[in-house]
């Protein structure tokens, strides 16, 4: 019999702050152009984030108990390029900052070699599940924020202000099913897939993405109606926002696209 | 640092024809209910199924040499259960049998205690890509034949012949970006989200599917119009068919739900 790991292994090594997971590119998880997709992609940075986060003691079960959850506030991935086929990488993550009400997670994306391929920045809240209110996250644990923050810094500009004027939809859909996970309303990489997805052939027979941006600002649930907003702004840049059917903006995403 | 294995890991053993590939259910890879979303689930069914034929001497890559390509004709999947958050799951795959056109891969997806989740099998044709003509698999390699085959049956039904009596398309999509897998059309996997995203909250708060069968007859590309008729066939029982902007049958599928 052949036996083989498919999952995440306990934490091997622990030396400072940094937790480091290894990853290749396996069969059905790539685009048509044979590079990761940005769905596993997006959802190995999440991953990351969730399973260092509980090696830390402050992860999804761990806040559950005191009925507290992480929101994804902001995400920024940037790349200079996407692993192909049978490559491997592993994603290094950490906490960068902590402030009142938000904190920083970085991540670096590299070869076995070391190469970079990119990096990502996201910025998180922490949510009484009961009131709906952030967390101050200052008074989180002093002892813990010591322990964990890295001063590790990245080479990539943070969010910026995105600003949609348009104000014709060029797509409509519903959020259903696969569209969820297990906070019950739209995944946030999802969204990222539903932006990309708006883009004909032409844009990925010759540009890759090289930096998203995405500011989540409410949730969306099983039944309602997305609107996609989108401004080209040229030379491969994009303001996209999704609206819920009241108006109410649910996403903002900025991306730059370059020559393939 | 904390290292972690996050991709599957060469074989370990090798006794026999059959492979076994260890998973956990990770974070965001549930569905709202907490269980492994179908998408996850599928695609880890058909990861496994490459990787097994892989390190047989007939995956992908090695087939691609002689410019031929697996392609999945039919899938059944039927289970008791599905696993949940946290909890670990193995799925063993082997080669059933080989008939002239086509060849069964057969798969049981079992708990750490040995348990069964439940089975799948799956038919497959080896296409040569010039041509699009199947091989003829009985020539395929008599001696390699001889080695591969497993005995080992399942216990759920094979594949029925599906019937679509609707005409109106319940719902109009069109085959985008993130649909598409490296062969450069959608998914096999991503067709059962598609219609798994037919169905209303209530479907899914209540019941889940216990059997899905799919019988792929085309391939469908970016940008195609992707039309999906539904007969409601009463208790459960539903049958699915996404026909392309000509009419032409892609899919059909037949899925039967159970009380959760």
């Amino acid at each position: 019999m052949i036996t083989q790991q498919g999952h995440l292994q306990p934490p091997k090594v622990l030396t400072n702050q940094v937790g480091r997971y290894d990853f290749s590119v396996e069969p059905f998880s790539e685009d048509y152009t044979g590079r990761l997709s940005w769905s596993f992609f997006g959802n190995h940075l999440l991953r990351c984030a969730s399973l260092h986060a509980g090696s830390c003691g402050f992860g999804y079960k761990e806040m559950l108990e005191s009925r507290h959850v992480w929101v994804l506030s902001r995400l920024v991935i940037e790349l200079n390029s996407m692993p192909q086929t049978g490559e491997s990488y592993s994603i290094e993550t950490w906490v960068g900052r902590i402030y009142k009400q938000f904190t920083d997670r970085l991540f670096e994306i590299k070869s076995p070699a070391g190469n970079s391929y990119g990096y990502a920045s996201s910025v998180w809240a922490l949510i009484d599940i009961d009131s709906r209110q952030p967390m101050d996250l200052s008074a989180f644990s002093e002892n813990k924020r010591m322990v964990v923050v890295e001063e590790r810094q990245i080479p990539i500009k943070g969010s910026s202000r995105i600003r949609v004027k348009s104000t014709t939809p060029i797509h409509v859909r519903q959020a259903n099913y696969s569209d969820l996970d297990i906070n019950g309303h739209v995944n946030s990489i999802r969204y990222i897939e539903m932006i990309l997805d708006l883009f004909p052939k032409k844009q990925f027979d010759t540009t890759i993405p090289k930096r998203i941006e995405m500011a989540y600002s409410s949730e969306s649930y099983f039944g309602e109606k997305l609107e996609f907003y989108l401004d080209d702004n040229e030379n491969g840049s994009y303001a996209v926002e999704i609206r819920k059917n009241n108006g109410e903006s649910v996403v903002k995403a900025a991306l730059y696209f370059k020559p393939s």
